[in-house]
C-alpha cells in the first residue's frame, strides 16, 4: 500500500514476479479494492492472493505511534503472517523507522542478536559490496559492529561468496586511524578466527570491490548510502541533459543502448531492497520511490534469503558464539 | 614537492597559473634541483621565483613527528614565508595530517575559533555546495560545528553567495532526527540570527545545490566526500569501458565532445582545494592525486581567498560575537 507510489508500482511487479517465479507465491496484504483498481483490466496470476487490511502506515507516521494503533495495517499483517509461519519473507515499500519497530515487536530479534542492522548491496567495479548498518542504529558498541560483521558474512555467503572480505568503514586504512569505537571494533574483529577481516577501509573503497562486506555504524552508513544515490542521480541528470542538445541527440540514438545498459547497472534501484538483518524471519525494505523492476529486485531478494534460510544461519552462528 | 607526483605535476601548473595570473606572483618551496628537472626546457615564468628548501615530509609521514623534525621542510618553509607575510596563500599537494598541524603551529588559530576545519565546495546541479568539516576533527561539539557555519557562510559570501542557505548534514530533514550532537547544533544554528539555517539535510542533497553550506564534523564530512569521489570514479570507467567496444567507439567519436565536457565538470579534480579554515592565514590542501589543472584550481582557490581576505573577514566576525 505504501511506499511513492503505492499499489500503482506493487502490483505490476509483483504480477511480472509471480509469472517469472511460478514457484512461489505471493500475498498482497492492503486495501483490496485499490489493488484491483490498480490491476485495472489484468488478471492477477494464479499465485497471487489478497490479504485485505482494513488500514495503511503512512510514511510520515511516528514509528512509536504506529506500535500503538498500527495492527490492523497491511505492514503489521503482512509481518504477522510471517510470524506465524503463513509467508516465508515480507517485503515493504512502507516507513522505514515502523518497519523495524514492528517487525521487532512481531517477529522479534534473534536470540543473542544484541540489535538488528539494514544490510544492503551496493554496485561496485565487479560484483557488490554489502554494507552494514546503513541506518537502524545511530549509535552502535564495537561488540554490535563485531555481531554486524557475522551477519553480513552469513548474507554475503548466501550470495554466493565462500570467504566474504569484511572491512571496517574508516576515514583512514591505517591502523590506528579514526574513532576509538572504530578500533576497539578493529581489535574484536582481528580477534574473530572466522572472519576474514581486511582492516579498515575509506569510503571510496566502497565501490572498488576490494572487499565483499564493510561494517559502519548507522549514521555513517546512511551518510554513505545516500551520498552515493545523490551522486549517481546527478551524474545520470547531466547525462540526460547533455543528450537534450542537437548534436548530442544525434549521438545519442547510438549511444542509446549503451547509456541503457549502463543506467540500468548503475541506477541505484537496480540494488534494490534492504534487508532487515538479525530478525526472525526474512523482511526486505524496498525503496519508498522503487519503480517496477525495483521491486522486482526487492522480491528476488527475498526469496533467495527464505531459500538461504539467512535467518536460521544466523541464529546457528550466534547460539554457537 | 609532495602529492602522488611532486614537481611532475606542480610546475606545469605553476607555470601555466602564472601565466594566466600575470599580477600574482609564485613562489615554489623545494629542492631547486628537482624543480629545474621538472621544468626542463622550458623558462620559468618572470612572476615565479624558487625557495631551495632541504628537506620534504613524506605523505605517509606520522603529523607529529613532523612538527619537531619538519622545520627545513617545503611544507613548513612555506608555511613560515606566510606566517612572515612574504606570500599572502600557501597551496600544498603533500600530507593533510602534517599541513593542519605545522599551519596551526605556524600560523596559528585565529583568536576565538575553537579549531580549523577542512572545507571544500563540491559540484551540485547548479554552482557548488561548501562542506565542512571534511575530516579535521572526528569528534566536534554543537558549538565548534556553530563556529563551522559561520566560517562556512563567509567562505560562501567570498564565492559570490550573498545570503547563502546553511543546513547540517543529519540522517533525515525532520526536527528531532539525527544524534543528539546534531540536534543541539540544529538549536544553536536557529538562535543565530546572522545565519541563513534551513535544517536539517540528507547526504543525497548536498548534490541538488539546495542549501549552498553544508556543516558535519569530521568524520561524516570524509565519508561523504570519500563517497563522492568512489561514484564519479566508478561511474567514469564504466562509461570509458562502454566505449571500448566497436559500436561504442563509433558512437564515442561522436560523442566525444559531450563526455569531455560531462567529465570536466565531474571530475573530482575539477573541485579541488580544501581550504583550512580558522587559521590566521589561507591554506589550501590540493588533492595528492590532483593533475596539472586541478593543480591551477587549487592555486585559483587560494588567490581568490587571499583576495577577498577570508581569515581577516572570520577574525572580525568571531570578534563580534
Amino acid at each position: 500500500m505504501s511506499g511513492d507510489f503505492g499499489p500503482r508500482i506493487t502490483i505490476p511487479a509483483a504480477q511480472k514476479f509471480a509469472h517469472r517465479s511460478p514457484d512461489s507465491h505471493l500475498t498482497l496484504f492492503g486495501d483490496a479494492e485499490a489493488i484491483k483498481r490498480a490491476a485495472g483490466r489484468t488478471v492477477l496470476a494464479d499465485n497471487i492472493s489478497i490479504h485485505p487490511c482494513r488500514d495503511v502506515i503512512a510514511m510520515d507516521a511516528e514509528p512509536r505511534h504506529t506500535l500503538r494503533h498500527g495492527r490492523e495495517s497491511s505492514m503489521w499483517q503482512a509481518l504477522q503472517a510471517l510470524a506465524d509461519g503463513r509467508t516465508q519473507a515480507c517485503v515493504s515499500a512502507g516507513n522505514s523507522g515502523a518497519l523495524m519497530l514492528i517487525s521487532r515487536r512481531v517477529l522479534g530479534v534473534i536470540p543473542g542478536v544484541e540489535v538488528p542492522a539494514f544490510s544492503k548491496s551496493m554496485p561496485v567495479e565487479s560484483g557488490y559490496t554489502l554494507m552494514l548498518d546503513l541506518g537502524g542504529n545511530l549509535h552502535c558498541s564495537a561488540q554490535q559492529l563485531l555481531q554486524f560483521a557475522r551477519m553480513g558474512q552469513i548474507q554475503a555467503r548466501a550470495s554466493g561468496y565462500d570467504n566474504p572480505r569484511i572491512a571496517l568503514l574508516n576515514i583512514g586504512s591505517e591502523a590506528g586511524k579514526g574513532t576509538r569505537l572504530i578500533r576497539e571494533a578493529a581489535e574484536l574483529l582481528e580477534a574473530a578466527p572466522e572472519l576474514n577481516f581486511q582492516g579498515s577501509v575509506e569510503a571510496d573503497s566502497i565501490f572498488t570491490g576490494s572487499v565483499e562486506v564493510i561494517v559502519c555504524d548507522g549514521f555513517s552508513g546512511n551518510i554513505a548510502l545516500k551520498t552515493s544515490e545523490g551522486v549517481a542521480r546527478v551524474l545520470g541528470r547531466r547525462i540526460q541533459h547533455s543528450f537534450s542538445s542537437f548534436s548530442g541527440r544525434v549521438a545519442g540514438v547510438l549511444i542509446w543502448p549503451i547509456l541503457r545498459r549502463w543506467r540500468q547497472e548503475f541506477n541505484p534501484d537496480a540494488y534494490n531492497g534492504a534487508v532487515l538483518a538479525g530478525l526472525n524471519g526474512v523482511v526486505v525494505k524496498s525503496h519508498g520511490g522503487a519503480g517496477v523492476e525495483a521491486t522486482i529486485n526487492a522480491l528476488e531478494l527475498a526469496a533467495q534469503q527464505a531459500r538461504r534460510d539467512v535467518p536460521g544461519t544466523i541464529a546457528n552462528a550466534v547460539a554457537a558464539q
